[in-house]
């Protein structure tokens, strides 16, 4: 058996008499019942995921999925190709956005090559998992083959793994590849059917009339590549790309391990889209962060029914978002874990109301 | 001179050069600009406060101001008042959320007695600076004697220098007192010139009858003891409290520090008009964490001009919702002092644009 099928056999529904416990404890701690707004909701589905009504976050890791993008050659993104391969030795010496925002989330962090067009040097940071330099441009020819997608989904289930091997039990992906919006773009329309030119967005910043051309070439490549929405690795393979398929295998590996997964931005979100049709579980172990400023991302969210924790006008990826939210997650964790109960506390609960209707 | 006066004038404004250079630095780093959203300008703000574009945290505190209202017992609580020392108990003995939160944030934590309506006993984690036990039932007689204002507001820029004292230069203050939305909504009526109705909400949970007393008895105090809107001791006075008063003092001596205050819910940021009121720049001191449920608290951050960074439908107070945004704050700063710029990391700009406009 494949580690793809043998990692989807393994997945299973989060446990929905734990998140009813989960619900009932907060009620019987010292805080005028459901005062903690979300972070009560969310703390349940943690519950749900570690099959406890008291869950431990006992370690945090990132990893940041790296490839590159022939559709870069259409003028889709404001930088140049040869920035992929720039902004890893940046993650690897430890001077991007990701860096800083791990650091104050107490976050490890792991760089998966899975398809950046320049070598890497090795780095005790960097996972080494090429499966080709870039994905083809997909105007011309579908992005990937089926085993190259496999490869990268089964790169991402072997780094969640690597992860999941040390203290870790949060995870967390983000995305480097420039022009990754333009497959991520595809990818969402292909699968929720929605008009193109209303999910394009200016990516990391381009022209409106570069976000036009954008528009009509995603257009044109769906047209010429036809995928069938209902059906993942051939959205993959038509319009894909390999960073997107490495968090795809990310996610479904987060939830055969019975753990959750926070995505960040419509990169990540794409991911989550297509994870979730290969193995509709997976939806109980996602997390959404934040709410991008990209257009498809809004409607991603809607699609997996997920409302996102923050919404500060992020729009940069490398799990940027993801990583703000890890303290939101952990301490959603903490308050049930920590909080003592009002006959703990020898404090008077509130007279003669009833709790959660 | 006494303390409050030396403290209103060592309050001047931020750094309006600061600020700019700091949101010059940030087009240099290796994102594209503009990407990180809101932590770009709340960063800026941290470096006009601390006078440098490259801010670092060295330190969180929490501090919690508990005091009991006498307005408590008119019903306008779904508690009975026993609670607040109950509260203190639980903050001291790590079993509220705010414990947990705390942790999570990695921030030290002071309970300050302001007004306890019970003896608490001594205890490394509290600062007794009782001024008096419980705030008048203002419905009948004026909440304070100015004396007691001035004291309360005292004790809270006592609160403050000694939290400065250690390590720490970004402080949080949070609220615990039964029937403290009670005030809170009194003195955002007298300050704002909104109707009491509207601004009145169910606090930590009372039926919607019990909402409509309550109201009605602010209207009927205000009417009362006709405060002067112009006047934040004034206000006080008539219709505020001692932790509120506290809360008011930490904020100035935050602001007199060059140190920015987080607030938190509406009894907090009633305290961030008062103190705005008392010496305008503290303005440029305060974070906006969190959209309370409780209606007082977005006229109140319409009135101060903020944005708060989360809406997570919190109504707890202790700090709750400040505490969750201080890791948002910290990396505000964090990226500002550790991302290399595009130079330092060779990475290849975006052609040919102008950055921020």
């Amino acid at each position: 058996m494949t580690l793809l099928q043998h990692t989807l056999d393994a997945i299973h529904p989060a446990d929905p008499e734990v998140y009813a416990r989960a619900l009932e404890r907060h009620d019987t701690l010292t805080k005028p019942p459901g005062s903690l707004g979300r972070l009560e909701p969310l703390g349940a589905q943690l519950a749900a995921i570690y099959r406890t009504p008291t869950p431990l976050i006992t370690g945090k890791a990132i990893a940041v999925f790296a490839a590159d993008h022939d559709i870069a050659d259409e003028g889709v993104s404001a930088y140049p190709q040869a920035v992929t391969a720039q902004m890893v030795h940046n993650f690897l010496r430890g001077g991007a956005a990701i860096n800083a925002l791990a650091g104050v989330a107490g976050a490890e962090l792991l760089v998966v090559d899975v398809g950046v067009e320049a070598d890497i040097p090795d780095h005790p940071r960097l996972l080494d998992r090429k499966v080709r330099p870039g994905a083809r441009n997909f105007l011309h020819e579908r992005a990937l083959t089926l085993d190259e997608a496999i490869a990268a989904v089964e790169a991402g289930i072997d780094a969640a793994t690597r992860q999941l091997a040390g203290s870790a039990n949060l995870l967390a992906a983000g995305d480097m590849g420039i022009a990754n919006t333009t497959p991520t773009t595809a990818i969402t329309a292909a699968i929720t059917g929605k008009p193109v030119e209303e999910l394009t967005g200016p990516g990391t910043g381009i022209t409106e009339r570069q976000r036009r051309h954008k528009a009509d070439l995603i257009a044109r490549a769906l047209e010429r590549h036809h995928p069938d929405p209902t059906d993942p690795l051939d959205v993959l393979t038509a319009v894909g790309g390999l960073d997107i398929a490495a968090i795809t295998g990310y996610y479904l590996a987060s939830a055969a391990n019975q753990v959750p997964a926070i995505l960040d931005g419509p990169i990540t979100t794409a991911a989550g889209l297509l994870a979730t049709q290969l193995a509709p579980n997976v939806r109980h172990y996602l997390i959404a962060s934040h709410s991008s400023s990209e257009p498809a991302h809004r409607t991603q969210l809607e699609a997996l029914g997920l409302e996102p924790l923050l919404d500060l006008e992020l729009r940069l990826g490398e799990a940027s978002g993801a990583a703000l939210a890890l303290p939101l997650v952990e301490a959603a964790a903490r308050v049930l874990s920590d909080m003592r109960t009002f006959e703990e506390a020898d404090v008077s609960e509130v007279a003669g109301r009833s709790r959660r209707a």
